[in-house]
């Protein structure tokens, strides 16, 4: 009785074409850029580093990792709740996966640490609910893309570490859509406990001001370094 | 690449004798009991209602629901987030899936509402880096049974609704472990919206707080009626 095939796309994008490599394996120290409102997949050795350049300041970066080999053990954000006893990850935090490993650690963060753990990435059914008739660029079939386009499959769309991404919570537990209060150029890095493929996605979202108020989804860019 | 397979259960328990049919379906108005430590599931038709009662007040129940026709669709706390534009939810609201249809409605609740959306199912994983050298009975695992006892598989153990858990955000993000401030006899009831298995576990965590400062694990009560 499972009709729904969540590693299948409901549509797709050039993030299909926007491997970096036919493996995700980088070329270390060599600046790589997430084309706007696309997802692109990176390999991360245990102990090298990615570090994601924000040039706008207010694009939001919907951000997974999987365990390299094996797939079904990925970054889970009610794990890190759980784990950091905290809604708001820091320098010096573990992340931790569905089975309670570390997969990364933030190591360094140029903006207010303002990010998000609570909102689940759009996706295609988000837009249609948003009014869209046709179908929308969103950050779950990016994610889907960004590992079939390095030769992998997303068993499942994790609940993402939202970049940048500004919703507080209110009294009572209302949450609100506010715009990022990074600025242009921020950057945050993280660490790879172990083998992972990290998958970043810009944000294409242009109904609500989660990528400020302009709406206009922008690049991201990045880079992998050895240690 | 996947060796973790997420419906198999790490151990059992009596949960796996405690199905109140062989296919999950109850008898109306019956007056079902969720042992001490573990897991029951219950089908639910559309427009059938679901009563679980505390009966102490301060035993945490882990809820789950899945689409009963596909299994993987299934209620999510950060799709929830996103439709309510809240991480509490009232009476009147109703509680999406990682495909955004609304599965239940919460249509009473006697306590006052603290409930936590944010915290993973404790798990096998969870209670060793908490000490336990033997296996510890656990929520995910009480999933994973209570859908096998009844000829079903979990194909994820998705982040819990996790009823009188009480884990206040404070400022900075900060999250607390608290006791239930519910009282014995509290009831919440959700109405279906589709044909959905419903899933309780009487939260076998005995070592830190969220069951209250007594630390026994206590069981749950559940009735399914008509409308």
């Amino acid at each position: 009785m499972q009709q729904y095939i969540p590693s299948q796309p409901d549509g797709f994008n050039k993030s299909m074409k926007s491997a970096i490599s036919d493996d995700g394996v980088p070329v270390l120290s060599k600046h790589y850029v997430v084309p706007a409102r696309c997802g692109v997949a990176v390999r991360l050795a245990a102990g090298h580093s990615l570090t994601i350049t924000n040039p706008t300041g207010w694009q939001v970066c919907d951000f997974w990792a999987f365990n390299a080999s094996d797939t079904q053990e990925y970054m889970s954000m009610p794990h890190v709740h759980t784990d950091l006893l905290s809604i708001s990850p820091e320098v010096g935090d573990k992340l931790v996966s569905n089975l309670r490993n570390p997969l990364l650690t933030v190591i360094q963060d140029s903006s207010p640490g303002v990010h998000d753990t609570l909102i689940a990435a759009c996706d295609a059914n988000r837009y249609k609910q948003l009014g869209c008739a046709e179908y929308h660029d969103n950050c779950a079939d990016n994610l889907r893309q960004a590992m079939i386009a390095i030769g992998q499959v997303a068993p499942v769309v994790p609940a993402p570490f939202n970049l940048w991404m500004n919703v507080p919570v209110l009294v009572e537990g209302g949450l609100q859509w506010a715009p990022p209060v990074s600025k242009p150029g921020d950057t945050i890095t993280f660490k790879a406990e172990m083998s992972v493929y990290a998958v970043m996605s810009a944000c294409p979202q242009d109904i609500t001001p989660v990528n400020g108020d302009e709406g206009t989804p922008s690049s991201l860019e990045f880079v992998v370094n050895a240690g």
